[in-house]
């Protein structure tokens, strides 16, 4: 296995990516290429125990910043760690790309320039897993396409149908729309026309529109939504659960009792903070791509950049490009 | 104040319609119009002290339930409680209507039978008030309309910007988008085109793009979005909300200690329940009518009830309905 890691993505950049790059290399054993600033990445990597890991320095001479549109990159920073980085997968130099950079910047470098789309898909989509109180759900589209056409809606399902299955293991996942009601009659204009064509997509075990409270009840392992409405579900979810918190925080603290209910309690909310951390939920996977890519929050520590590695790892064991490529062949 | 309360509205009507109505009648000295099935309605009312509050009861013959297909019940039950209810604010025999039944009936009576749009309304819409850290912030569209024109987002904007200002006390309250980024490119083509509009409205202060956690964070007193994204953002969040709760539930109970420092930091729960509690919260009002209208959860206990007749005499005493109706007539 050999991944690439954009050592130039995330927010402070070069710092956890490396060293969430050696994590990796320690844990899996796997071959990890750091791309970017050749002098950067060497000094960073100097302050680790890299002894035995495997390790390897691409050099990459521009860096695509949070700031750069990403209408302007592809052309505009050809030598980026991005552009550099993906050319390794495509040149089947490398097995997956993840960076914690510019998500736009991925995007439009991967689809334009290297890795690029699998035979017959649209768009690629942004997917994300989710855990809730049972299990999990793989959404899509959480960002890449604000504006969505119906038959793209089917293709999110059977890209993260084809993940559910490969590389989580579920059997015959269901695939549902996230809708406003489950009634018929509910749903914007999309849903009513996404609705006949996920029906007919052959291996697709579609189930209907479920809103948001029954995809975190489990009752469905996919959910797929056009990329605004997607990423609205998503960051309402996140700030949900931030609200949340913040109340019961500043509640326990009110009073003397309850701050000791909270000291005690704390063991608690620690295990829930991991389960809900987007550190510990990594990244966002980028389907519809000859290669695997994994966009990592730009906040990403090193712990965050190390599990995006091994999202990328578990996609490629899967066979997860093969399977999508099968899938949309077959529809 | 004359406030007509559906009394077959909720989903265990008429037991938690009719006690609302008796609460709110006894805390605010009102005149509670119950409408609905005259001799259930009575047999509700035997259950409750009623001595000298001013409670009447307007029969109506038929039944608007929640399985009822809204576009068949404005002419298919000419009787129901809601065609009778709001005739009575028409007729300015009463000042508000409140119900917690089917909201999609509500809207299509209200539209097309009686009380009526607002001159120049294009679509009338739901709108709802959160609690957060630091205060509120009021929502609409949440589910009227599913499918929207850019220039009906401009409406909801008005409307709920009167209500913020009139009802809230907020001086020129900010109005927000809510869209998937604040940055420029961001947002779905409905967010694009809606953008000029907003900023050339008359008398709407817009601030430009805000997504879920700022909203949350106080830096909008409006958010505006469709029907569609606006009732997935809601449970999105309400979702979160009760996933977090039921992952502390779980954790807690999951060792001796924890579970110690559970009961004491009960109290602290119970006030944070009561601030994001749907019963507290209220009802969504429905705006752009010729009148006030509340529509209730279909769940609502007597409580809910008493703070939906809450919402809907507030808005009566602000003059949200003229307020809206210069907004709309400037624009």
């Amino acid at each position: 296995m050999r991944i690439v890691v954009d050592a130039m993505g995330s927010d402070n950049y070069p710092g956890p990516d490396v060293e969430g790059a050696v994590l990796a290399a320690r844990e899996w054993n796997d071959e990890i290429i750091l791309v970017g600033d050749e002098k950067r990445i060497e000094a960073e990597l100097a302050r680790h125990d890299t002894g035995g890991l495997l390790l390897k320095v691409v050099h990459a001479d521009q860096v695509i910043e949070m700031t750069d549109k990403p209408s302007e990159v592809v052309k505009g920073k050809p030598d980026s760690s991005m552009h550099v980085g993906m050319k390794l997968v495509e040149a089947d130099e490398a097995d997956a790309f993840v960076s914690a950079g510019n998500t736009g910047g991925v995007l439009a470098v991967s689809t334009l320039y290297a890795i690029k789309r699998i035979k017959g898909i649209k768009r690629p989509a942004l997917s994300a897993v989710f855990p809730h109180l049972t299990g999990q759900v793989v959404a899509a589209d959480i960002g890449a396409n604000a504006d969505c056409k119906p038959d793209m809606l089917v293709q999110f399902g059977l890209m993260a149908s084809a993940y559910a299955e490969q590389v989580m293991g579920v059997k015959e996942p269901r695939v549902a729309l996230l809708s406003n009601g489950e009634e018929e009659g509910k749903g914007n204009s999309l849903i009513h026309e996404a609705d006949p064509l996920m029906r007919a997509a052959k291996g697709l075990n579609f189930i209907g529109n479920v809103e948001p409270k029954e995809m975190l009840s489990g009752e469905t392992d996919v959910i797929v939504h056009d990329g605004f409405t997607g990423n609205i579900m998503m960051k309402s979810l996140e700030s949900g659960i931030m609200l949340l918190s913040k109340f019961i925080d500043r509640e326990i603290r009110a009073g003397a009792m309850t701050s000791v209910g909270g000291l005690l309690a704390k063991p608690a909310f620690k295990r829930i903070s991991k389960i809900v951390d987007p550190a510990e939920i990594g990244g966002a996977r980028l389907l519809g791509l000859n290669g695997v890519v994994i966009v990592a929050h730009g906040r990403s520590d090193a712990t965050a950049i190390k599990n995006a590695v091994r999202q990328g790892r578990e996609a490629v064991q899967a066979g997860l490009i093969e399977a999508i490529k099968d899938s949309i062949a077959e529809n």
